[in-house]
């Protein structure tokens, strides 16, 4: 996607100083801009990188006066930070639109519905019975099981892997790799030392609005349904067991692991590489911090703990430090034992 | 797949009390069912919800009678509990096998052999000389390296990638994302600062019956092969390196790592997020509690431990608790320090 | 690939005792060797194994006197183990290499570029205006985005994922499952508690000679470039975040993650499980061990550090052996109080 500067400028109602027809087509840094892209300055801590940048434009606030002659054309707006945001949200809903239609093969199953403004790349697989939704955008290598059904402009990234009877809401991002649906994990212990398969015959709900990393897992349910409930974002290499719930709007970080039936709050934050025990009821708004053991909800709501197992944060912290000290504890307490004898025998 | 009550009846050996004609399709449980599925009744605490179910039918004990009207129909049987576990298990079994022969385009290599009742979906790829027993089912962007062998009734979902040269049992089952036989993680230093990779050139073995989760990956040996024996259930998201050997009928919750070389016991359980150290031999039925980092096998089988570094894991419930109390304990010391230069004084 | 004794003996510079018209496919430990492979007896305490090996060849110091009859053909060279090493890289090379051509289905999409000796597999994906160098290796059901540059002579694995805009350099390998280019994790909480995307629009820069572990995954940058440096290895199921980017020659095991922005300097080796903190400046030729937690840089270079939190490996050591006996720490302090009490009545 190209554009002239000058219809950069219309978009953000500014004006351009310099050369409106030269052709951008990218956003960067302006201590990092090549050719072709557009920066901002806002702080003026950065100005020095204005009389440098290979930017062939920058957006300035309309008051700004460079010291110093530019190479780049200016287009002079009310608020540079925010006008580069529109700029940027604009960029990526282009870029992540722009695909439509049908690249050849494509499978689709019997009895399938696919909506208006749909991609379906090339080795895209779609099961039988599948309702896809309007501008879903399906890239290479995505399959889709039988009875899915994906809400409007969601997009599914190359090798997303949805099983049978799954259910994606709108507005969700699901990136390369990610696997909803697949069997949880129960096995009932036999006689003879050898386990036997738990039919699991549930499926996966994902609500609106949820985004989920690459090679992120969500298991299908036993019976029932594993449920990520709306704005929930995911990072990269989860694993979300059997008959999960994740509350709405909680955020969690990558190679964090939830158990089988946990139900997780709405609101909370998890950091990265989290364990989180099964069946566990953990309530809305807690905080966890990175590598942490929670085997137990805090009694309150927006408590911060961290650990394994997890405690209360701060006093996770002073643990902590004691514990490198550990080594001249012991010497004192072996002191004080010598003391205490010698005093004894005084 | 439809069947009616009455036909679902007659498998059970039960008998119906309502409307036998009516469809069913599915499985749940009584607080959750809809209209078009089967629930049971075997515990009595839940028979408030047989009043109140949209399940089209529900399976009950023989000698139970309803105190209240029931809109579902009844399915009486000697036990409700087994009854419908036949049943999810027949289910399941149906639902797995149910697809069979070839959607194009899928890809067939060079003298490969494939058994009857297979399925190859479209965008599968099976590569040259590779043998595929009977009712083997290939999903959707399977890869099968050259000179593989998979065995009868296994199952290889949508996206599962297996190297060349790689042996996969009978009554298996791989979720998506699953990678077998990858390189072993070997690198020998250089003068100059750089690693050369050690040429891997060996294979993975799965014996029968194994079940592999989503996203999880088996390295192949440097020479020879890494093996995964019988009846191993593996989750999701878990590393194997090269030249691993897992024991008979070992359990392995997600996210865990065992390093290259090690050799894992039979019947040994390991919870999520557990590392391994390389070259370690783990005596059998050892049981490693989640987040645990083992670099020392327990001199007895069947025990548990638990930590990073792990030990007994009584030992190190007892000293975590402690560890809360470092503060604590601390003051403690420091306030008989005081104690002692007073009394040395006194 | 087979070869006869001879040929390989001469490729060698070896001479041969016994049958050098045989043919040898594969490459094996001498204790595990089967009929049509080449094994080596270098350390004499394996010097058993060549009397009962399975080995069509053995290869042997041209100074070496068998004490027994061998079944085996021998190849005398002047260094068994080096003569292996060259025999397995060279029969590594041929392995990877000899795939080349276009198996159809294989998509190519719109201005995009192909060299030389390059092997493109069905059901493998090249979008628009894509740079594919000389000798590169693209297995089934790669997809690799618009914009895309593949250096020559690397390999990408059945299933690897590249998202739009990404570079990759040559003689990289890329293993089955890898994604490059997802979406950094950034979004801004908005006043009802729920989250905005940040808009991602950054890159994925890979240099020359690194290898990519199964399913590990390499944000985009937010803007800019994810940079990851020459010479980099690593293991499978890693996380690298956005804007991360990664010394040259430094090695990471299997399942840790990097958090956005940090700069991981030259010639680190981290191990397995590691987590590290995002907008570290970690110093080069730090060593880390395995599920340390780093939030902190050492301050000198080519030290080692351990533990969540993460400090100096050996005083972490220390620490860990006193937290084992924590209980019996505990139990000194109480009698040290009984003690001091009695003291003070007396």
């Amino acid at each position: 996607m190209e554009f002239s500067i000058g219809e950069v400028a219309a978009l953000l109602g500014g004006t351009v100083q310099g050369d409106s027809s030269q052709k951008v087509n990218t956003l960067a840094k302006i201590q990092e801009a090549e050719k072709g892209s557009i920066a901002f300055l806002s702080n003026l801590k950065y100005e020095q990188y204005l009389y440098s940048t290979n930017a062939s434009a920058v957006i300035v606030a309309k008051d700004f006066t460079p010291k110093e002659p530019v190479t780049a054309s200016l287009i002079l707006v009310e608020d540079p930070y925010t006008s580069f945001t529109v700029l940027l949200e604009q960029y990526q809903r282009m870029r992540l639109m722009a695909k439509v239609g049908v690249e050849e093969p494509a499978y689709l199953g019997k009895g399938s519905q696919v909506g208006e403004g749909v991609y379906r790349a090339a080795f895209s697989y779609i099961g039988n019975n599948v309702k896809i939704g309007n501008n879903v955008k399906i890239h290479a290598h995505v399959s889709i099981g039988d009875n899915c059904t994906v809400g409007d402009n969601t997009i599914l990234y190359a090798g997303v892997k949805i099983y049978a009877d799954c259910v994606i809401g709108q507005h969700c991002t699901l990136h390369s790799g990610v696997v909803i649906g697949s069997d949880g994990f129960g096995f009932a212990p036999q006689p003879d030392g050898s386990y036997k398969a738990i039919p699991q015959v549930g499926n996966v709900i994902i609500e609106d609005n949820v985004d989920i990393g690459a090679n992120t897992v969500i298991d299908c349910a036993t019976m029932g349904s594993t449920i990520i409930r709306k704005g929930v974002k995911l990072d990269n290499l989860i694993q979300i067991a059997h008959n999960v719930e994740i509350g709405s709007n909680t955020v969690i970080a990558a190679q964090t692991g939830i158990s089988g039936s946990a139900v997780i709050g709405e609101n909370c934050v998890i950091a990265g590489q989290v364990g989180i025990v099964g069946h566990i009821n953990l309530i809305k708004g807690t905080k966890i911090g990175a590598q942490s053991g929670v085997s137990k909800s805090p009694e309150k709501e927006n408590m911060a703990i961290q650990g394994s197992p997890a405690f209360d944060y701060k006093a996770n912290l002073k643990s902590g430090v004691i514990f490198r000290k550990l080594p001249e504890l012991q010497e004192r307490v072996a002191k004080l034992e010598e003391k205490v004898i010698n005093l004894s025998q005084s």
